[in-house]
């Protein structure tokens, strides 16, 4: 873990806030307080305050951005390859924050932390958040770390959802916005993969309308939810790549129901992997508010809701994404021309499909750095 | 349905063979007898004989192609738009076989079947069957019609690769080939989404490891897999343009987990409308034939399986099926160019996905009824 351009050993952080009586109000009508969001720095605040970067992430992200927590650890930061010294998110020249999401499990409150007015989890009685919400309560985090002004939100995916709704809520403050393989409006098709995932989630037994914390856990249900998200993510010639029809384990078919194909095998370690650090109600929540992301909501259309936006912006999409497909980019990067901001579109040639944005990428790299860059000097 | 050319009222018919002790062999080793295929037949069987189409289904399809059970009905057979007097397959013309598949519950022998030797059904007792065995037991029914050469096989999806085999498996009973929509061995993509299906089937507390007739089924993992499979049979265009993000029942978001959007609807729709005529089980083992079919795997490529094919092929793909995507229509009709055959391959350009072959379509038509009339002339 001693390797060059390392942020090192990191401690997440926790701000809470909106504690009762002063609860935020969300979008849904609902108040919610206290509020605890977890979120991690790396590099220093400059004296100008103005070399500040937020970096927002996808559905099953977290706080952890780069670096370790532990010496012993053996995976960094979900986005390490991008945020260290000499790396694209430079942390000799940017105060990278991270922040996690209000409805997840990763020391931020949501559905599994303890309700005050009962002394109990939340579950299903935890308010619908949407992405505005979580936008809102990441504003409370930037005030209190003393800065005005971002020089850039990003993200990939869900994070890019948060970028686009950064730009739109707070136009004063944010100077650069990089969103990447996402949208302004969630697809019906991605709905519908949402929808099952809920339904596998919703229809183990051990699930109990969400009220199953210190009891067995739906751990099936939410298996599944992540194995079918996981097949989104993936394009179908890298799983030709990756897998092929290659076989697990033998020689020759099992004509039976064990695992037979080495694609088989992948995708039930992703779904057991993912049960031990997630929590099935965070994801029915995260996805709805990925469902009710859309930007066309409150102005009729997109580039009403871009009419008021002052960031620079650089979209990027991945040509095997299926999932947040380039038209969704160019839908984006068009209805922000027409309200007159200034957008750099670009697609990056790729067979990773929609995951490419979290692995190595020296053109990824380089878009980024140069942007940020450029965005820096034009003060 | 007095409409126009329908074949009226139809009746299934079934054909019982491999009684004990002459029972089959299937590919996985195991045997199986006695064997019941259900199946339908249109049109008269001319006196040459040389007037037979065997018509072969997908996943979920059956022996009731067109027509009507009973006057009753609401909805004809699954292909009805393609077969009666003047359609593509003119029943004035043509003698026109569909049958069912071994391991499926429309009437031929399958998991939910009595067991002879226990009076029970079988469940996970029935040997695993693959598309091979599928084409060895239509190949009775052929046979049992007296017939020593079809005209044509055709079939769409999984129906697709029963085309392929009867095509390498009987290359002298196949004057023509029609595969739709399909692919010479199933991508590692579809695998993993079958594999999720089949987890949720074996999630649901009620399969009880296939144990499950007479008592409660195992309704939510089979409505979940279908969901799935729906997903995957439309394009991400079609549910744009069929369902938007247009809410169902409401003018507003509900903040909560009940069904906000149509498209959410329609698929919950489409799984409980399924549970209701498909056995979880058939789903298992059509799922797993599915899985296990590629053509290069007994030759070590396609060119080797093509080798010996005497049919004239005509391979239709569909612009915006991403589920068989054109690529592998191409790569089957490049190794039979290579195995010298005479092919025809042509790409549809539709935004109905693979579902587009089940649905009216006038080019679909007249090409299948061009290569018919074809092919029927070129004694």
């Amino acid at each position: 873990m001693a390797e060059e351009g390392s942020v090192g050993i990191v401690e997440t952080k926790y701000l809470t806030f909106a504690a009762p009586p002063n609860e935020m109000t969300l979008e849904c009508g609902r108040t919610l307080g206290p509020i605890t969001l977890a979120y991690e720095t790396y590099g220093e605040l400059n004296d100008a305050r103005d070399n500040a970067i937020l970096v927002v992430h996808a559905l099953s992200g977290d706080a952890h951005a780069a670096g370790y927590h532990h010496p012993r650890d053996k995976h960094p930061g979900w986005w390490d390859i991008m945020i260290g010294a000499g790396r694209a998110l430079d942390t000799r020249k940017y105060f990278i924050i991270c922040s996690n999401i209000v409805g997840g499990c990763q020391g931020s409150t949501g559905p599994s932390s303890i309700d005050p007015r009962t002394g109990r989890p939340y579950g299903l009685s935890f308010p619908m958040v949407t992405i505005r919400d979580w936008v809102d309560t990441q504003k409370v985090l930037i005030d209190h770390l003393g800065i005005t002004r971002l020089l850039c939100v990003m993200g990939g995916s869900t994070g890019g959802m948060q970028v686009l709704q950064w730009a739109v809520s707070y136009p004063d403050m944010v100077r650069l916005a990089i969103p990447i393989a996402t949208t302004s409006r969630l697809s019906p098709q991605a709905i519908a993969f949402n929808e099952v995932g809920r339904m596998a989630i919703q229809s183990d037994p051990n699930w109990r309308d969400g009220d199953y914390y210190g009891k067995t856990l739906p751990r099936r249900g939410l298996a599944i939810a992540r194995m079918i998200g996981h097949i989104t993510y993936l394009s179908d010639r890298s799983m030709h790549q990756k897998f092929g029809r290659k076989l697990q384990d033998k020689s020759a078919y099992g004509y039976n129901f064990r695992t037979d194909f080495q694609v088989e095998s992948y995708l039930r370690y992703k779904g057991d992997h993912f049960v031990n650090r997630f929590d099935a109600n965070s994801y029915l929540y995260i996805t709805k508010a990925m469902d009710y992301f859309d930007l066309t909501q409150a102005n009729g259309n997109l580039e009403g809701a871009f009419a008021g936006v002052k960031a620079k912006f650089l979209i990027i999409s991945f040509s095997s994404d299926w999932l947040f497909p380039t038209y969704m980019s160019k839908e984006t990067a068009s209805a922000l021309r027409r309200a007159h901001a200034y957008v750099i579109s670009t697609e990056i040639q790729t067979d990773y499909g929609h995951d490419a944005f979290l692995l190595e990428s020296d053109q990824l790299s380089s878009l980024i750095s140069n942007f940020l860059s450029q965005g820096m000097k034009q003060k």
